[in-house]
C-alpha cells in the first residue's frame, strides 16, 4: 500500500522544487510516493513575514487539494516552517515542518546545536520555531550568513565556504556540536559540510520526509480536537 | 498637528469595524484621527490559523494603502493580534497589537491575571501572544467561553453573564487579580463587568489606540533594522 | 541493504522484550531488522532511580556488543529513556528515546498533550525528560495512575479502563489533545484508546524505531564532539 | 477635564527632577497636568539596593501625598522602578514605571533591543525589571558604561559618546534592534543618537507619561485584589 | 572562636524577635553566638511590599552596626526576605534569607515541594523569591491560608489545624513531597505537623541559621565585586 | 551527639578520596564524624554519563552499607552530583550534592557567578545540575580548562594558572560575581585563587558538608513520599 506525502514548498521558484522533490526521492522508503509541490502564485523565496503571509494562502490552497486526493502526511520545506498551523487545521494526517524535525533531530544525535540560517532577516524566524518547540536550551545559537535565498540556488564554493566557516564558529564559539542548515534545498551541501566540519549536519528537508513516513506508520493523525480542528468553512477564500 | 492612527479590524464583518471605531473615538485624544478599516475580502470572523493567514493578507493590502497616506500608528483590532509582524514590516509608524496591549496594561495595573477568550480553540492563538511577550508567569489561565466571535456581536445578557462566570472563577480559582477580555468589540461590556467583579477588566482595543499614540508623540517608529525591515519587492503580491 | 536496529528493553522481563519486539517489526521497514534485546541480568521493572542505575550497565553492554556487530541505530524502550546519554557515548549511530519520541511526535500532531504514566513514582523520570525537551509548555500535565508496570503485562480490561478515565480528565481538565502513553508495552491500548478518546495516543516505541530508521536514511549519527564522545576506556567497567 | 499625573523622581537632586518634568511636559497631552516631585530628604541618586531602599520611603510618602489631591496616574522616573509596588499599593490609579514602559514600547517597536544603562552595578537592577516582565528572550543583553549617574546631568559629549558606541556594538554583537536608554533625564540624547545609529531610541520616562495618560483615558485604576491592596495602617510610617 | 551570627527580624514584634532567637539557639553550634535584633521603629508585621520598604531601612540600621561589631554573618528572618539585597550591599559576611534557605533546602529533600503561607497578599512575595532562585519547576504551587501574620503568635490549634488542612491539599492535589512554612516564628509546629504529614515540613529561619554557620566555617562572604559592592556613601541616610 | 556524615567520591582513586575527607574534617563541626569512602570497583574518574552509569552502582552500595549503620547525612563529593536522586532513594537522612551546594552557596554570595570545570565534556553535566535547580538566570556561563580530572591531582602550579586565567574571563566577560570550582578536590585552590580574583571561590565539597550537618540539626530527612521513596526490592542488585 503506497503512502502519499506532499512535499510543501511555500515558494515559487521550480528549481527549488525539484531539488527537494529529488532530495527527498533518494531517501524515501520504496512505498512512499513524494509529490513535491509549490503554489501557482506567490514568492520566489520565503524571507520575511509578509512572504510568509503570501505563501501561507499557497500552502492551505495546495493542502486542501492535497486532503481531496487523500494525502497521508505533508513536510513544509521551508527553514521557518511557514503557515504549518494553518495547514495542520486543513490536514488529515501528519504535517511535519522541516525546521521542527531538524531540531528535533538535532537534540537526538547531539547534546547542544546551533543553526546557520540565512539571510540575517530570517533569525527571528528560526527562533520563533526554536521557541515554539522550547529548544532555546539546547540550541547554542542561531547564526546567519548574509546571503539572499535566491543566491543559494547555484549551490557553490562561495556559499559552501560562507557556511563552513560560519558553522566552524559555532563549534568553537558556541559549543555546538551538531549544525542545522537554515534553508531547504541545500541538501547538497550535507555531505561537504559534515566532511569538513566533523559533526552532524542536519538537512530538515530529509529528515521531515521521514518522520513524516514514520508517523503514518505508527498510525497518527494530526488531533480535531480543539486548536487544530477543522476551520470553520468562512476561513476557506 | 493631527496623527492618523489606522484600526485595522482583520475580520470584515461592518458591525465590529463600525464599533471598534466608536469605541476608540470616544477615548482617542482631540488630535487624533482613527481611520477604523477592514479588509473588503477576508473572513468574517478570525477563530483559527487559517483564518489568521487568510485576514493577514487583507490586513498587509490595508497598511500598504494607508502607508501611502502618511498614517502615523496602526492597531491590530482582533485578539490573537493578527498579522502583526507582516503588518510592522510595511509599517513606518508604530503597530500595536491589542493583545499585547492588553497584557501590557494587565502588568501595570495587577500582579496577575486571566485572560477570557472565545471559543476554546483560540486559546493557542492567545498562549502564542503570551509567550511572545514572555508573560507566562504573570498570566494565571487563559479561560475560553464556548461561544462563537460571530454570537458575541448582540453582546446580550447571555454573553455578559457567561464573561461575568467565568471570571470569576479567574479571580477565586487561579489567583487572577484582573481580567483581560479575549476579544475585540466587546468594550462595551467593560462596565457592567468591572461593577460586578471589582478588579480591573481590560479591553485591549482601546488601550492599544492610546498606547499608539503614546508612541508616536514620544517619536518612536518601527524599528527597520534587521527582523522588521521593509520586505523585499517580490513577496507583495 | 538491511538495516539493524536494537531495540534495548532496560528491564529483564521477557514477555515485555517480546512485546515490544512484536510491535516494532508490525510497522518496520521491509529492510530493517529489528533486534530486541534485554540485559542478562539486572531489574525486572523500572519504576525508580535506583531501578534506572541498574539497568543503565545493562543497556551499557548491551550497546557494546551491538556496537560490534555493527548495528545502525538504537531505540531506548523504556518510558524515562534509561540511560540515553550514556548509551549516546558509546554508539555510532543514533540512539532514540521512546518518550523522546514520544513527545516530538505529540507536538508534530497537537497543540498541547498530557502523559498517562504509571506509577505514580515515576512522574519525576517523565519530567525529566520534558524538561531535557523543553516541552513545559506543550505537556499540559503529567497524569499517573496507580499500577505498578509489572501489573501492565496482563493488559487487561482494568488497565484499559483506568488509562481512559485517566485520559479523558487529560482532555477535560488539562486542555491536552492528544496523550502519551507513559509505559512502554502498552501499544496493544492504543487501538482501544484512540476509538474511546477520539484524539492521537501515543506509543513511543513505535514512533522511535520510525524515527531511528528515518534517521539512519538521513546519514545521520551520533555527533562525537564533546558531550557524547566516546567514553574514555576507564569507565567501560 | 484635566488629569494630574504625578511624576515621582526618586532621587533628591533637583536638576533632574526639572528636567524630568520639562521632557514629560514637552509630550503629554493638553489636558493633563504633570507634577514633577521627589522626595524631601533621600538619596542624590539610585544606584543600589541601599539607594532604593531609601528612595522608596520618600515615594511612598509622596504617593500619599498625591492620594490626597486626587492624583490619577503616577510615572516611577528611575531606571529600575524604583519601589515601584510599594507605590501601587498605596495608589488609586495606575502607576507605570519608566523601565517597564521602555521594555514594553521597545517590543512593539523591536523583535529584539539590548538596554544601555550605567553604571555597571545597576545591570542587576535592569535585569530584575526584565524578568519581572518575562522579556529575557527580547531582550538581547544589559550593557553598561562606566559613567554614575551624577555625571549624567551634564549631557555632554563624552557621555554621548560613550552611549553610542555602545549601542552600536548592541547592533553588531548582540543582535539588537532598538536600544533601551537605561536612566532617566537622558531624554536629550534621544535625538542625537537614533540620528547616529538609525534605529529606535527609547527613553522610559516620556513613554511612561504617555501610557499613564492612555491607562487614565481607558478607565483602568490598580487592582486592589490581593498583591496591591491597600496597605494596612501599621505600615505607614 | 566564636562566630557571631545576627538574626535580623524585620519586624519590631518582641515576642516574636525572641522566639526567632530561641529558635535558633536550639540548634546552633556551641561556638555561634545568635544575636536576634529587630528594628527600634518600623512595622509590626511584614505583610505587603510598603511594610517591607519601612522594614529594609530598619534591617540596614541594623546591618550598619553589626558591621562595626564584626558579625560574622546574617539572616533574615521573614518570609519573602525582606530588603536582603540591601543588607548584602552592607554586610561582609554571608547574608542568608529564611525563604531562600529554606526553598533550597526543600530541593535538597523532596523532588517536589509546595509552599504555605499566610497572609494570601504575600503570595506575591513568596512568588518573587521562587522565581529569583529559579524554582517555579519544583515549587508545585504556593497556597495561603487567610490568617494575618499577627495572629500567628498564639500558635494556637486553629492555626496547627489550618496549616495541616491545606498541607494536605499539597500533598494530595499538587503533587507536593515536602511543605515549606510561609512565615517566620513557627519553627514549634514543625513537630506537629510532620507528625501529622508524614513529610519534611521546612521551616526556614533554623535552615537558615545551619547554612549562615556553614557558609562561614567554608570560609565564604559576600561578593563585593559589582552587584552587591558596598554603596557608595550618600545611599546611608 | 555524634552525628556521622558520609563522604561519597564516586570514583575510585584513593588519593582524592583521601583529600577530600581531609577537606571536610578541617570545617567539621566536633560532634561530626566524617567518613570519606569510594567505591571498590568502579572508574578511577567520572568525566562521562558511562562513568557516571558505573559510579552510580558503587554509590548505591556504600549508601546502603552506610544505612545499615546508621549515617545521618551524605556528600556526594564529584561535580555533577552523580547518581544524588538514586541515592536519596536509599537514604533515610539528607544527601547533599556538591554541586547544588556550591550553586546555592554561589547565589547566597553573589548576584551571578560562572562555573570553571574541566574536562570540556563535562560541561553538560553541569549545566543538567543548574537546570535541575533553575540557575540558568543566575550562572553566567559554565567554562571549562581542557585538562584531565586525573591532572588534577598533582594540584600544580599549572592547574592553578590556568583556573585563574578562566575565572578571570568569566569576571571581564561574563559578568560573573563569584567562582564555582567544577571539580572535587581542589579546595586546596580556594585560598590562591581567591587572592588572586578578589571574590568568592566556591568549593562544593566542603559547602555541601556544611549544609548536611546543617539539615540534620535542623531534623530534615529525605521525603519517602512518592519520588525518593524507598526503591522495590527488585532494584537492589
Amino acid at each position: 500500500m503506497t503512502v502519499r506525502i506532499a512535499l510543501l514548498n511555500p515558494n515559487t521558484t521550480d528549481a527549488f522544487t525539484a531539488r527537494l522533490g529529488e532530495a527527498c526521492r533518494a531517501i524515501a522508503s520504496p512505498d512512499t510516493v513524494v509529490v513535491a509541490r509549490a503554489p501557482a502564485v506567490g514568492t520566489p523565496s520565503v524571507e520575511c513575514h509578509a512572504d510568509e503571509a503570501v505563501a501561507t494562502i499557497g500552502l492551505m490552497q495546495l493542502a486542501r487539494e492535497e486532503e481531496a486526493l487523500g494525502t497521508d502526511a505533508y513536510v513544509i520545506a521551508c527553514f521557518g516552517d511557514t503557515g504549518i498551523d494553518a495547514v495542520r487545521e486543513i490536514a488529515s494526517g501528519p504535517v511535519v515542518g522541516m525546521t521542527e524535525a531538524a531540531l528535533q533531530a538535532a537534540t537526538t544525535v547531539a547534546a547542544f546545536f546551533s543553526i546557520v540560517t540565512l539571510p540575517p532577516r530570517t533569525i527571528v524566524q528560526a527562533e520563533r520555531v526554536v521557541r515554539y518547540l522550547g529548544l532555546s536550551h539546547r540550541c547554542r545559537r542561531i547564526r546567519a550568513i548574509d546571503v539572499l535565498v535566491d543566491d543559494c540556488i547555484a549551490l557553490d564554493e562561495t556559499l559552501l565556504t560562507a557556511m563552513i566557516v560560519e558553522s566552524r564558529k559555532a563549534l568553537d564559539e558556541d559549543g555546538a556540536e551538531a549544525i542545522v542548515l537554515g534553508c531547504a534545498g541545500l541538501s547538497a551541501l550535507v555531505g561537504p559540510m559534515t566532511q569538513a566540519l566533523g559533526v552532524p549536519v542536519i538537512d530538515g528537508v530529509g529528515v521531515a520526509l521521514k518522520i513524516a513516513e514514520g508517523l503514518v506508520a505508527a498510525g497518527l493523525r494530526t488531533s480535531k480536537h480543539c486548536s487544530w480542528a477543522t476551520p470553520p468553512r468562512h476561513s476557506v477564500p
